[in-house]
């Protein structure tokens, strides 16, 4: 079980930075795991992530009281004003509490079925308290992991009501995250602004190439050599909002689209659960349309 | 040495068609060394690819006169009738004949390099030459390597006249493929049309994303998480013609424009350095805007 | 729905194998969808793979009678001869038949719900009536799957018996491969050799690096950069069998031994999961300690 | 051109190192270009790369004096204690100063010419005085980039001799680094104690696989589907120093020997180039048997 802090900082760079801020997490008596740090010198930007224990290792033998322990809501008080001076935006999350995640699917399986085992198997640590559906095919699936379910069918007449049902059961379970694991269909600009930075898709292309409809096709239809899939966030913009992971298949003349689709499968499966585990290991911070994606 | 013959075949597909190639080539006494064939199922082609031994190796010791050795004319004057009887576009040639291949390029040599490197080597089987730029900077280069140089200069107002230049270095050199190994000019439609097939470009992005000039400029302000590259033919319309190969490399936040810039210099080198040793070896048959590349 | 014939040759090469055996499917009038050939020119051997359609395209408006189907037994009878005077192994199947497999697990399901993920979603065509393991883990996943379980613990002394337990399983559910799926078991010599080439076992190393138990803390210990897995027909010596597929992902120094564990997951699934794919298509060939695997 | 400072720390770990370290740097005025660090929890060691700008940014307009240019012996003076204090094994080093490489060869030249390549380009900023080789093959491309190059034949004989005559050349152009590209001579252990992490090598397989002479025809006979190269520091032990960089590249049951060997090519390229290149970025900490490669 986890039992670490993480901070994450996004601000103006310049001189100091890790000085201030590694010093006054050693002030505090941290135990630093890990940290890691990035500047964009096009544009001035200063990046930072770090961990450190709350439980300090070095004094396991149970000695009572605060020492043994780090004072987290301490260390946030004292940190405010630094990060004030400094034009930071910045957070600090404990680990031990479990981010709530909602998935949304259509009628392919393969992306949340893949992400329910490696929930089961601990290797995603969040809650999954609902999926949602336009379609009824998890529902059986739902169930055997025990997760509610909930049938709302889309059709374009009716998109507000949909995404006012949806909107509902997100806050009724308070989700921090949406997952679209292969949800076939489009959400309104309002809906999005909802959950910023917090609507992870997988989109079945190497974007930007093949946007849109159907990218299997497309790329076969150009005859290229290599397909991809990609994980991204979702801003207003179909297909445009900041990447957060991509890989790529290699694929020849012998393959036609069938074959590409269950190719993209392994790829789609792979891009998703990677930028979930990444977000929710808190590794991410979006700038413009960019991710800085911490090792 | 090489010491083979390559048949390749293009037509539409119908029964029989590998059973009467194989049966023609079985009844000259062709020793097979590699077979492979394709269909497209939606198109209903067939391709095919067959490469087999000059000299036979049954009769290695030196027994005199024809028997020895495949009668390449003999098999050209039989086959004909069967290819105008199965419609068929066909060729059939010697590898014991070196292609006779250009390079152009500009300032960026690390293509020409490469490519010279292979050649030195015997990786590449093909003579090479002339060297084609409109910068000075592979002069010394093609020197070391016994090339001659032409340098062309370019300007928008001049094209006629350049490529009337080149056509001619084409000419008087019986050049047979034109390589463009980081050639930063657009060719004309007329001057493509002269070269079908036979003008391999190398892109430095992953089409079709990021068509067009400074794709590395275009992917980092994508934020993309690999970035690409393409070899292809050059057909009339810029960066679309059939992909021969492509790759990728993962980058990461960290990584600006230079960076892609130096990773990307060793993508394009490989993807560059595959397309034209397939296209040595006959291995690359066009169809509609796509290849079919046999192993 | 499949519904094609495969067939699979590995003899000694002599000039005219192709012809013949495309020339005798030729006058049994199947029509062929896939055809490829390899020849290990240092061994002297040669290996085919085709497959036709069973169901002829040309006939589909239901004319009744013999034409419209390919003649399977009657093509057999005729091949036997044409097989025996060249010296032919061969076999040929219909895919319309579903395998039957039994997956072999201990305590880590990654393998086994990837694979049954892939079966339920018709991605592997093959019937799975049982799974087997020495713990109880996946008795809850098998039974949301329909699919029997039989628990058969293993220890040492009483391995002889374990594996007569298990044989009878295999037997009354008329298996014919065995998936060992993260079977973390040593099955004995004599179970293997009732299984020639029908055991399929994934090992999480790039093999011949580190064989045997734990191989990820000598990849760690070691200091490489990139880890892999590895699937193979089991034979007598452990870790030693034909190698069927193999992926690698890169690490870095930043990664534990439980962060390989968890990027190995992944790389076993895809190799173990394409190595069963390839083997339920009739792909793979072996000859000596290695396979042919047909495009 | 660079003109940056680079801090390599490597100590036992403990609270408060990054403050410390940054701390210092904070008080000096450094312009902190890159940081990093990393930790082995395991072992408890910590370690840390930064660099940092000579000439302040801040102060471009000329104004004369000290003020604009980091006092890097004054830093160096005022670290040393605190190094002292903390344990540390340390070195800071100005990335304005080229360091100084020797090329070993034999008779294959792809690396060799690969390296050139990237320093006339100046991709690998360094000096490359010398060119050493056993066989005369690389003579003539050693004058064409105007390096000197010295024929040291070696015979089992004489190989004390023969060091003894490569250790006067070293010295005679003070090389700090030498690059064994494809040399394929094996060097006593004395020679390579005179070197420490200052000899890189390039072996033709995944290590630790295939260790040895003729990797490629072991692989081969293993029936891999993947092949590999690994650059790393030549220690006492053949082909078991610390791994910088390890490739892989696929194959298939058509590659027969001399496939491996030409793909295999491309692989050493760049799994050599790489490792220097990070080399001559002081971006490698060697600890252990392992390396740290830092961003």
């Amino acid at each position: 079980m986890k039992d670490t802090a993480v901070l994450l900082i996004d601000c103006p760079d310049r001189k100091g930075l890790v000085a201030r801020v590694a010093g006054m997490l050693y002030e505090h008596g941290a135990n630093i795991l890990h940290a890691d740090q990035h500047q964009d010198h096009d544009l001035g930007l200063f990046f930072m992530r770090v961990e450190w224990a709350l439980k300090d290792a070095e004094s396991k033998e149970g000695d009572a009281g605060n020492g043994s322990r780090f004072d987290l809501d301490g260390f946030k008080e004292a940190f405010a004003p630094l990060a004030a001076e400094l034009d930071m935006r910045w957070r600090i999350e404990s680990t031990h509490q479990k981010p709530r995640i909602a998935l949304f699917c259509s009628q392919y399986l393969h992306c949340v079925a893949d992400l329910l085992h490696r929930w089961q198997s601990r290797e995603l640590y969040c809650d999954i308290p609902v999926i949602v559906s336009n379609h009824r095919e998890v529902e059986k699936l739902a169930a055997y992991c025990g997760i509610a379910f909930e049938h709302v069918p889309v059709n374009a007449a009716t998109r507000g009501e949909t995404e006012e049902r949806q909107t509902a059961i997100l806050e009724r379970h308070e989700v921090e995250l949406v997952v679209l694991a292969r949800y076939m269909q489009i959400l309104s600009p309002a809906f999005v602004a909802r959950y910023p930075a917090a609507i992870i898709n997988v989109h079945h292309s190497f974007l930007p190439a093949f946007t849109g409809a159907r990218p299997y096709h497309a790329a076969h239809a150009r005859g290229v050599k290599l397909i991809g899939a990609t994980s991204h966030y979702v801003t207003e913009v179909l297909d445009d909002g900041p990447i957060i992971e991509q890989d790529v298949a290699r694929i020849s003349h012998r393959d036609q689209v069938e074959d590409l689709v269950a190719r993209g499968r392994d790829l789609e499966r792979l891009v998703l659960s990677r930028a979930v585990r990444w977000h929710l290991d808190r590794r991410i911070l979006c700038y413009g349309n960019k991710t800085v994606v911490f090792d």
